[in-house]
């Protein structure tokens, strides 16, 4: 590493929710990064440059130049490892052993749940080679039902663990930025904030971090 | 819990591999469990008795009546949270540090990756109203491309993870038999053991364990 930084990232721009969700993390905990934007398009995440990294081929990968070169994929698996290594006065993260596993388990909710049927939403909205209408619906209505279990939980609390801003809650972000750009327009008849009054303060609150503008004005560039 | 056991485990019969994959954990970490068997088709587990438990109304959930009746849900959380609490021995669990951040990784690309994709792959095969070849195509190639990530790293290694069979691997088993069973048959010229022949020798051994053995015995008893 030539560039001097803690941390490598491999990432993308400007989409790509779950790089951006990453960078987040690393922008509340002060941690230093290079960001290598891959072109995935070209397929440079496929390439051997980076699969040597991360046989999965897709981003984010990310290399701590302070301990050993490691190695780690998943955006969620370096999201724990981050807050576990270096997040020691509990800034984002939370300190009994309940509260850490529930932590855990709203990752893997926003892992196999929000991401993936996100995911498909916008893959057949935007990207998919004929309009299919059926498989449309079929994945703006799971959007629909992960904002619902959401919601049902917010409803009653503040945030997702621990009474406070963690990195259960903003690992979120990124995906809900997404799908209230992209997908949800798409959706008659819907509003956020009259549909899901709980999480759309809750992701105001997340949208008003530092960290979350600060990455936001990263994307926007790109864009520009 | 007028059962008796440690657990209670909510889940569903005969499918459902996110539910059977917990099972086969605390098989093999020899921990008793009672399980209920939510009716799917008839909405049990979106009811208020199950969503008190888990707001994503989806299986599993468990209850550890041992530990001031813990509740988790998210099957690689809940996986998670046996090996962290009763799996001292690392029986089926790694120990040095940077083993279990790879060991979390895996649990994620297996929630984030092989579910969902091979679940729609299945969807669009099985239960979509409308048949969409370019839609089950392109779930069928996610299945393969998931199951060339595995190959690229089993071919040069035993096991995922630390040197030996851990929850890593033991994640995997039921989406893959899954998949041979009802999604990848349909795919042209699919040849499981040429195709991805370290994967197929590690399915093998995995299925070949007595916790796998004992949870399909169980399973194709519901089958008769």
């Amino acid at each position: 590493m030539s560039h001097g930084k803690q941390f490598t990232l491999y990432t993308c721009q400007p989409g790509g929710p779950n790089g951006w969700k990453v960078a987040i993390v690393l922008e509340e905990l002060g941690l230093t990064y290079e960001s290598i934007y891959l072109d995935l398009k070209n397929g440079e995440s496929r390439s051997p440059e980076h699969t040597k990294y991360n046989p999965n081929g897709r981003i984010p990968t990310l290399i701590d130049h302070k301990n050993n070169e490691f190695v780690i994929w998943e955006s969620n698996a370096i999201i724990l490892y981050l807050i576990s290594k270096y997040d020691p006065e509990h800034k984002i993260s939370v300190t009994t052993e309940g509260d850490k596993f529930q932590l855990t388990q709203w990752l893997f909710f926003q892992a196999s749940g929000q991401g993936p049927y996100y995911g498909q939403a916008s893959w057949f909205v935007y990207s998919h080679p004929e309009k299919i209408e059926s498989a449309k619906e079929r994945y703006m209505n799971e959007t629909l039902r992960i904002l619902g279990v959401l919601e049902s939980v917010l409803s009653k609390q503040e945030w997702l663990v621990g009474g406070k801003a963690t990195v259960a809650d903003l690992s979120f972000i990124t995906w809900n930025q997404a799908a209230l750009i992209i997908v949800l327009p798409n959706k008659e008849g819907f509003d956020f904030h009259k549909d899901f009054p709980a999480v759309f303060a809750w992701h105001a609150k997340l949208e008003a971090r530092d960290s979350v503008k600060k990455i936001a004005a990263v994307r926007a560039a790109f864009q520009r």
